[in-house]
């Protein structure tokens, strides 16, 4: 059994550029994670044992990133009794989107797919820090710092843009 | 080995209202076939083994209706080297029909799915029997009749009422 | 504190039929839940207040529908650091689901917001489940057994469906 | 209390760039705004004590710019009772603008955005200035005066474009 | 010089019970309006010299309501300083009501359309009445009012299915 | 050849109560006209011949309605130098009229369809007046009685209305 | 009465690139035409005076090209008897051209436009000579002749193809 | 009687880009084609007689790519009884692909069209190959190991990435 909490998977190697940004998100929560391709279509057997053993290994969440057809989340979370958080990815085969997003939403009754919003890797991994933070306090106070952190920055920006349009400099 | 040649599966028993419209094409052909639910999130296994063994089952062509976030088809062809038709069903939890399209049709590159009309059970059986006429000059002729009926079907409507409209009666 | 481990909020009391889907899951698997009405338009102190203080209460998820433009699961995701798993609602205001379903998913970086698909408040508790199960080896055979058991009827009702199609009754 | 009629608030500094077109229309009609970044999912606590203090301030209306699940112009509406203009932007995190769009036009009752067109920032400006004219003649006339002058202006290139048409010249 | 504030106009008499909801909120709020049938397309005429004079009869606002090719609200805008309210609707011509929101929507720069919710007409009259409270202290404190007694509305049925949800009466 | 200036042909007997409004307003109007189906697919050779022979018949017009993948208008247009007018309609295996509209619309380079609304044989049929009428100033005035006369219904029932709601009758 | 045939109009001067395609047709058919910009929404009372004249003038025939909430086509239909083509534009100011088409499309009974597929100016050139030609045989020849030219293109296209693609080389 | 199992055809020199993928995949299953550019709209008789004498001619199956209003595989599909296989082309013409897809995917009752993903030539290739493998093992066996291979494609990658992201290389 691996002491790591999240394990990210992705249908395609072109899908690394997005999801790699779900990878630094937990590094900076100080969380460990493995990053794997994992197709649903072309390695149907891998997908299997991968999301059948991810309970036994210890994982405790499963990142799924897919584009176009996106069946990788829905059928992972079908062979595991782990919370699956999909993430739709607007690959070059996907239609604008679209397909990624409803392939991996619209999952029917008995297995649920945590979807979050089109490429948006980082927030699959905030996602996974506030489930891991349920039982964990301390990282529960580090999801509180990052909010108060991205919020002094909005703040800090929109003194300095109210100043300078102050003097109608935009 | 069976000597069926189409395996007919659907996600959820409430898809038989519009699926049993393929059998019942298939019947009219004079062809064999099984029908069966084999639901891609609530029987992975099930799923799995089937797909894998339909070839060896001797079954020369699945047809898969699955609504919503539809993964059978595409899992089905995943696992198999058989042509798979599959058909979108606008079902209780679709989108109207939106969801079921997308998720069965944007397969990625390497499996295809051969993807027919909105509930079109009835074309998916008519592909398969345009399919496995190509080795079998009977069913060719069979089709060449049946596509003769059905405009000469309509034909004979369009006299009917151009005979009715000639004096107004519409 | 209370003992309860989720709370299920909605923005209109005629979303009722709706995600009471999702308290009675959670009762089957004999966890506790509180039910309210907390609308981010007509009582945006009260989400406000709600959303704020859901952590020290005590609570562990959050499960939040709205329909139409639908901003509740959004906005008390962040006001919370707890995992907020959004219903979109085809609701009598709703542009036939397309807005809620946008609305809740398409989340900016750094507020995730775990969507499920449209009126499925019974996913969003099963999806709570699969969360606080990941330190709670009980419920996590609790949804083991729930996976088999969905799995069996399945099972079941396609041999019924074999049995019946082998004699052409459909 | 401030003399500014006018405020400027958008959800992220990234969408400047439209919606400074609101503040240069503004200028241009001699009156004068606030411009600052109030993010209803980053800070909102500050667009909460915002947009509540809004009226006491002095603002007679409130232009509110956001993009994706674009909260920001429903909720500042819910916690004031100053009529709210809503820019959706087709922000980089957008569904090429139909999120934008329909988190803020889909508003249920109780609570009105006025929506203008996808990043029509410029017209946000000059609906606000038609909402001041209301009570302000002499703006009334300047917006008469504009108006007849983007008449002219229309009325000006299609002679030039006649002309040169006549002779084949495209 | 009449002293109505409001005028509603519609595209046509079946328009007629969802636009009078907007007459009701105005009568709520004690305020008076005109209600006429103006067809963009089939009175043209009538719908240039209603618009072109509405300034001078006094009106202070207009709201148009509109399906499927919706051109009134923003022809309207054209031919008026006064700022305009566009309730798209669903109508039975209307493609599911998309085509009345693009088309009210999506004005280019120079006329803004206010655009509420589809069928939204209540809105309509909402935001006008925050529009005329600019310079009207007694109706802002109207709808501060309006905005409590919906919010203590929302309360109160909060409170009920609260209590009666730990009974698991649901 | 005939004296019939247009022909109205359609895919499908069960399009024939949407398209007898086109010949009512034919009638209406004085003209005559043929009425025929006419399948693109299920009769390719019919719909060859008669769209290849129609300008030789003497028709002057096509007014050609079809659901779904609708390619009669478009296949007609490619096979005759008359002009086509396509209607869109909502048939029982369209996708709520989507595939419909774009399937007659968007006509490549060289080969016009002139598309009204979807459902809109009536318009179709006024269209085709319209056209007739260049060559045709009996027609033309006829035209201007029509819309005259549904001018004069608009402003009659606007009447009615403003009366009524004068006095809070709505 | 001037001698030219089609007037052909647009919203802005940035429609030329597109609309102008439409001379070069009228051109090649050696038909005159007059090009103008007649802004439904920045100059009405031209359009008003320009649709309600157009008849008067000689004009046999309307082309209008407008993008985003595009208004002048359906606005120009109602002013006038003569029939008028509508080309939807993929404008700065529009949704991907979903507004442009919807709002050109979709006109109510009694007002028909003519549409023609996005940005296809050449094909409302090419019908505009369709209707013109049902009382001009000469331009019916030229019109078989076009149609054969491109035909004969295509063959002669193919035929290169073929002979390529036998030896592989694609 | 040749012996190509495979005709390609487009509608339009244009999508020689993508359709020349199908052309290589069938390559690299040694299997012979030919590829013709037939257009339903500008070479209605030449698609005629070509779709018509396939079946005699000796091919087993169709692939027809095509954009925009698409009808040559639907026409195509009418005209034969061979298996279609359809590929919507994201063609300059196309409203970002939807027309393409909904104007072949939609085929009434009656003609079916295999319909594949979005610009997915290489999978009609496929697709054709599983289909012509029914009747032939050895090509049976080549499609095992195709799947084969790109299973160990991805597999190899992913152990890469699996490696790299160890060291938080990413």
């Amino acid at each position: 059994m691996n002491n790591k909490e999240i394990t990210i998977i992705m249908g395609s190697q072109s899908d690394m550029p997005i999801m790699s940004d779900a990878a630094k998100v937990i590094d900076d929560f100080g969380l460990s994670y493995e990053m794997n391709i994992v197709s649903a279509h072309r390695t149907p057997e891998h997908m299997f044992s991968y999301a059948s053993s991810a309970y036994e290994k210890g994982f405790k969440i499963i990142i799924a990133g897919a584009g176009g057809a996106a069946h990788l989340p829905g059928m992972v979370a079908s062979l595991s009794t782990l919370p699956v958080i999909g993430v739709p990815l607007r690959s070059k085969n996907s239609l604008d989107g679209w397909d990624s997003i409803l392939s991996i939403l619209q999952m029917p009754t008995g297995i649920p797919v945590a979807t979050v919003a089109l490429n948006q890797a980082k927030n699959a991994a905030l996602l996974a820090i506030r489930i891991l933070a349920i039982s964990n306090t301390k990282l529960a106070e580090q999801m509180q710092k990052f909010m108060a952190k991205q919020r002094d920055e909005v703040l800090e920006k929109s003194k300095s843009i109210s100043k300078n349009t102050e003097n109608n400099v935009y």
